[in-house]
């Protein structure tokens, strides 16, 4: 099974690499981080750049297609050569999956019509425009298309689909070696959760811009 | 402030990213990899490569060290140039963290000297014959040094000190921003948690060996 990661200029690291950390532990899978071209891709800080080890062209048929999202994912919304290799990726792919605002690609490559799935939660309301259902759950899986909320949540992505796949115990162990017992030291990981005036902040004028 | 996350051959990307997504999100900060050369440094999988923009020498005081571990910190152990350069960098740093079986590293480097401390769960004992006293938590601060558990841990190491820095509303910001609100499908992210048959396999012939 190969596991096509895709990258693309403004990308969110975490986004790509929860699902490698978890997912890429697969047995017997290949994951492969690819781009329009080879080389590195930076991410939306530019202060991190992963190698995109090969071009869309070199990849036609993964097994599992990986969407991470970020603030470049705006202008991919209209890349048509991305769009493109995304439908016909899915049109052999078991899995086409993504994280945060990924999930917009898909959408806008017309994968998610009339779909159940997610996304940032600041993105939801664009999800809809595109035709998904939005759902405010953190991990959606409609059929073969499993969307994750923002950043972080690629990790419990990655986690879900991994058990599905190769079982739960496999799963389990691949917890273990990462870890994976979150503590956080605040609650905010929501917009139910975090303080008011910060997600409205984050709905108004953010810091932190998404999109 | 500047952050120096630290990439040597076959480290574990999320032991770098989690910290890179959380703590890179410090106010004026400015993230930069480095290693020994620049260009791309590939993870223990060989599926990923990060690309370290600037060498050792290039990075004289970081403000912040952050080191990360995974299967190639065993053949960093006596890698005298690495050493030599955490030692220099600790002189003068105000923080100097890791993540996973980075905090071996620091041991070799004589910084955690009688120090509590923390590594991957594997690693613990490991720690203690290079002079640490090793604790169970998944973070844990002892001066201005601060050790993560494994992997995925390095989120949480990253907000707790974003929030020791920059306050507990911009780490709870970054909380909402990253998503950062767990739901992990399994509850198997420790020894303590995870079967115990899981846990064995992993400490006799693991087939995830770590180190």
């Amino acid at each position: 099974m190969q596991i096509a990661i895709v990258l693309f200029d403004r990308f969110t690291a975490l986004d790509a690499v929860g699902p490698y950390e978890t997912l890429g532990r697969l047995p017997g899978a290949r994951t492969v981080f690819v781009a329009e071209r080879t080389g590195p891709v930076r991410t939306e800080t530019g202060h991190l750049a992963l190698t995109a080890d090969r071009t869309l062209d070199e990849v036609t048929d993964p097994g599992i297609v990986v969407v991470p999202g970020g603030p470049g994912q705006a202008s991919q919304m209209e890349n048509e050569t991305l769009l493109d290799w995304l439908r016909t990726a899915d049109a052999t792919s078991s899995w086409t999956t993504s994280v945060c605002t990924g999930s917009l690609l898909l959408a806008a490559a017309g994968l998610l019509d009339g779909r159940r799935a997610t996304s940032h939660c600041l993105a939801l309301d664009q999800l809809r425009r595109f035709g998904a259902e939005p759902t405010g759950e953190r991990v959606v899986l409609d059929v073969k298309y499993v969307t994750a909320a923002g950043v972080s949540s690629g990790i419990d992505m990655g986690l879900t689909l991994l058990g599905r796949i190769a079982g739960d115990e496999h799963a389990q162990a691949v917890q273990l070696l990462t870890e994976y017992d979150p503590q956080p030291p605040y609650d905010a990981g929501s917009p139910e959760k975090a303080p008011a005036h910060l997600v409205e902040e984050f709905r108004t004028n953010s810091r932190f811009a998404l999109t």
